[in-house]
């Protein structure tokens, strides 16, 4: 059994694709990021970070993984499912899994501080980070020009990208001149399990937070 | 023989420390960013992302890998060194890899470009990265308040971080009261390996260029 600590963000929903896909059992425990739960003692003695999302795999002696990758690449070595076990097809994986952790979901992540909640509205600030956002997608959707996903089978690169890549419109940028892009996006939008992994934590009362009652992904 | 695309930044020395540490045989092909050479058809079609660094091994039937935390790990995994073969220490290498993958290396980059580089001086944007960079950094010194290296042995994971923590002073942010992170940082400094890796690619001619000589390093 996992526990999974997560809110509703591209980087939640990376953990919660994951074990929808592997179809792993999980309990949600959801954190309240607007109240500040991610930077409680507690969460902060299993992320000194104070990120979410964050797994305690209760089969492994506790055994906590901070960062979506991590978790990803856990999850996936774990139940020997979307990750290659040929080291080349693994790189690839892990290549497009880095460029997601370390581009796509970064500037993502500043064009919306910009685009949607910085208190003053910088517009060169909100313009090189549209503009890099549109680029980066562009590099995945001259890839997958010739490639269905991102490498051979759908993979944990996939599901990392795609979490990020379905929320442009939160970004402000338009994707419509980028038809593989919006191929491989429908593609993986219409995986039941997929499309499951991004409804968690879905609605919660103020009762299901942190400190209270948690849900239970049984299978 | 691994062929190392790269330049005198953070992520460039990521694999050339790497490569060092590991006691890999490589040629170095310098790529010069100002004129744009990352840019061109040729770099292009070895990362689709037109960024430093890319490794070619010429002894797995030309293999290219792009993203430095994807070829830190692929370095690893060939070389048998740095990276745990436990299961949890292994995972806890990855999620301190992607920490500063994900954390520490764009929000030091957004620090560098706004600190630096932009064409105007936009106050708020500084105060955001620098103050994040901070905040990350501080992650990092209370972490090794109680751990010699990030988890245990000195790991890819410590390589990574310290390209980046090394260059504090260029996004303009003071480590002075983070004992920790000065004593791990000047306990690495003090490898000769690793301060072999951050000269690479060191002083170069103009005709030592991505399309001209190479240097050759041999053991």
């Amino acid at each position: 059994m996992i526990e999974l600590y997560t809110a509703a963000t591209p980087n939640g929903w990376k953990a919660s694709v994951a074990l929808e896909e592997m179809q792993l059992e999980y309990v949600v425990k959801p954190v309240n990021l607007m109240e500040g739960e991610q930077k409680t003692d507690m969460f902060l003695s299993l992320n000194p970070n104070g990120r979410i999302p964050v797994i305690v795999d209760k089969n492994n002696g506790d055994f906590v993984v901070f960062e979506s990758g991590a978790i990803m690449l856990y999850l996936a070595e774990m139940s020997g499912k979307f990750l290659p076990t040929c080291t080349k097809k693994r790189s690839k994986v892990m290549q497009w899994l880095m460029f997601q952790m370390a581009g796509v979901g970064p500037m993502m992540g500043q064009a919306n501080v910009f685009y949607r909640y910085f208190p003053e509205k910088i517009q060169p600030a909100i313009d090189r980070y549209q503009n890099e956002v549109s680029r980066l997608l562009k590099v995945l959707d001259t890839h997958l020009n010739d490639h269905e996903y991102l490498v051979d089978d759908y993979s944990i690169a996939d599901m990392a990208n795609w979490c990020w890549v379905r929320t442009y419109g939160w970004s402000g940028v338009s994707i419509d001149d980028m038809p593989n892009l919006n191929r491989w996006r429908h593609s993986i939008e219409s995986r039941p399990l997929a499309r499951k992994g991004v409804e968690v934590p879905g609605k919660i009362d103020k009762d299901k937070l942190l400190k209270g009652a948690k849900h239970v992904v049984t299978r």
